[in-house]
């Protein structure tokens, strides 16, 4: 008989069919066993009665066994039925049973509220649960909904690459790596060069590239390891067009992780994001001038955590850019228009408390790049692939890059950004922890 | 006024419009000048005649510069009208001029056949070719196109770690990277063991994801860095199950890169890969047999090549599957079946003359996995973080792995898979030549 997917059970009642899945949940009442059985498609209710041929081999099913399960389709008693739930008014009454990937008993329930490390080693099995299927499913939303939204907005998608031959910000900490032949090459900390190079090609191009930082930072915002959602545009006026871009993308990702994933935002007892009609623009000395807070020339995370709050009770809004920071606090390809020094034409997007995203316009003149690298003390000819861009023709242009562990995270509110990362890096770890994984050498 | 995007052109005959782009092609006929003008959305023709005032200015415009045009959409006389082209029957007569990004003189046409080092040496340039264009503008309808009909077969998309802890393959080069407190990690050779441990949480899983491989090979078909289309899925009974998924997604990729790019198939003296009904399926030996040569444990790159012939020919098709493989030449985790001895359930898929793909049905009992790395000389304790897949609960799972660049250049007939690579790296070059590159540390 053909495997059926428990999204199509309902329309089966009374007939028998073959289901395959793990086991969620296990209750053995002694005289009948329940089981709550996910596939791909949903979850069913499955019972193996008293006079079940099933039964006994229904007492050795462990929790998270892969199992396949023949039953009939029927529809529960009326004070059983579980409104609003897949499934909620049907069961699986169960007559065979096979169990074709056995668990060892679980060291802890999945349901259980565990500590950060505890869930981080164990993800093969943790990342089973109802939560972390949720932070996932969610993700892979969001993933599919900026790229959507980019597209819909002219934009192409390319790779990035993630060996380079330096540190492209010329400032954040990049990892080293054993090349060919004794040479060194460094993990990307950012696909920032290669999306302004793809402004030649495309004039508007996208990409969802990994970026890499040997910050020794253990906060619950870093990664060693993160995924951006960058992209960049040309002929721009100044960077409200990249914002609009940005505002449109954001725009279209909640909308559509509101309109698939309703139930998830109420089981992490959270909303789903507001955005007004446009999403509130401050600069960074209207910012702290809101807050009643010295000026100064950047955000602290403690200041961006108020801002947001002033934005969600003043604005209705749960985003607000932060505009006009010092040039000097901004990566050395930053435009800064001479009207407006000393400040740059950057900005920051604020989601929930966290910074999510980075933009500015970027500087297109060949000679004025060059001598900005000079004034940062950069090296131009260790640029000399990148400025070839700009040797051949580069109108003004401009974009950001979105985190999406750190958007995930703060879509649900989630304590850490770890938990929005399916396998994080952190200084202390790679999968298992790094001191005590003999794979590790030191 | 408003810029007007190139591809809305002809909703504007008879009205001034601004046009801004790169100049693809200047034509200097002394009393008037040509432009081929490129926005993100297409090409035009712009002309600026004796009496326009921006003839002086026409005459600085550098190929490549980034400008901005006034002038007025006309109808082309009967006589210059281009049929089948954009912009075909229209030219943008120009009355004002700016120059907004100045390209210095190009060290070669554009269009001209460069030698593959030339072209790699000034990617920032030559990327923005008609062919390179087309290339990557095919590439990211590929990644879109597979990545839909995944999501239509119900997988749900993850990110795989691409820094590890140890080799995943236990086999291939894997590069070293200096992680925090003097402890190295690797770069992923494959997302394999993220994406089985996916199989848990999602039942089908895929991920996009970059591998890295430190192998010393300077073929047209080796990247150190390189992008695959992977996916895996559980409850399955063989092999066959994941060849299905892949010959859906690749029929479902070809189907839409025929219907959005068939000009480029003409331009690249190429067609629409052959798909029938089914993809034909051979064994390794039955493969060797259909050649006439003697049997192998493997399949040498000139039979890849022979028999992707032979299936042109005698299937009319451009892909062809090789199956039963020996298990021993396979991965350690490749299913093999006591019935079927010493041949494992795995599969390569060929693609004009080179393997795209590879795939297998895994093991999935936790103490035959165990056996299987004892037996491979591989110590498990060093596989504990996978191994939690496999203690609690794992179906018979499968999938396969599809070499981004490696379609991208067998679609077009490219001779090496580093003109289907935005940024190739391989032994010899990050972005620079790396004998030349100062940012290299010897």
């Amino acid at each position: 008989m053909e495997r059926t997917f428990i999204s199509d059970l309902s329309k089966h009642v009374g007939e028998s069919v073959i289901v395959m899945g793990f086991v969620s949940v296990r209750r053995d009442q002694g005289k009948m066993v329940f089981f709550d059985i996910r596939d791909f498609s949903g979850t069913v209710q499955a019972v193996v009665l008293t006079k079940s041929p099933a039964l006994p081999a229904a007492k050795e099913v462990t929790v998270e066994s892969a199992v396949k399960f023949g039953g009939m389709v029927n529809k529960r008693p009326d004070k059983n039925v579980v409104a609003g739930k897949q499934n909620g008014n049907i069961e699986l009454s169960v007559d065979s049973l096979e169990i074709i990937g056995k668990s060892q008993t679980l060291p802890f329930e999945l349901s259980a509220e565990l500590n950060l490390d505890t869930h981080l080693d164990n993800l093969p099995l943790t990342l089973r649960s109802e939560r972390s299927r949720d932070i996932f499913t969610l993700q892979a939303s969001i993933l599919d909904a900026y790229r959507t939204s980019l597209k819909q907005q002219n934009f192409t998608e390319f790779i990035a690459p993630s060996l380079v031959g330096g540190d492209a910000e010329g400032g954040a900490a990049a990892f080293k790596v054993e090349y060919f032949y004794d040479q060194s090459a460094f993990l990307a900390t950012s696909p920032q060069f290669y999306k302004q190079i793809m402004v030649g090609p495309f004039e508007r191009a996208f990409t969802i590239a990994k970026i890499f930082r040997a910050e020794k930072s253990a906060t619950t915002r870093h990664l060693s390891e993160a995924t951006c959602m960058d992209f960049e545009m040309g002929f721009i006026d100044s960077e409200l067009e990249p914002m609009r871009v940005l505002e449109q993308a954001i725009r279209d990702t909640v909308s559509a992780v509101a309109d698939k994933h309703a139930d998830m935002f109420e089981r992490f007892k959270t909303t789903i994001p507001l955005i007004p009609d446009s999403i509130p623009v401050l600069t960074l000395a209207e910012a702290h001038a809101t807050l009643g807070v010295e000026s100064e020339p950047d955000m602290a995370p403690e200041h961006e955590r108020m801002i947001c709050e002033w934005a969600k009770k003043e604005k209705s809004s749960d985003l607000v850019f932060i505009t006009r920071f010092p040039t000097k606090k901004r990566a050395f390809y930053t435009y800064e228009d001479p009207s407006e020094t000393p400040f740059s034409r950057g900005f920051d997007l604020l989601f929930r408390g966290l910074e999510i995203n980075s933009g500015a316009q970027r500087m297109h003149d060949y000679d004025a790049l060059v001598a900005r690298m000079i004034e940062r003390g950069l090296d131009p000819a260790k640029f000399s692939f990148y400025l070839q861009a700009f040797k051949y023709g580069m109108p003004p242009h401009g974009g950001s890059s979105t985190g999406l562990e750190r958007m995930t995270a703060r879509m649900l509110e989630l304590p850490n950004v770890k938990e929005a990362t399916s396998f994080p890096r952190d200084m202390t770890r790679i999968d298992s922890r790094l001191s005590e994984d003999p794979s590790f050498e030191s």
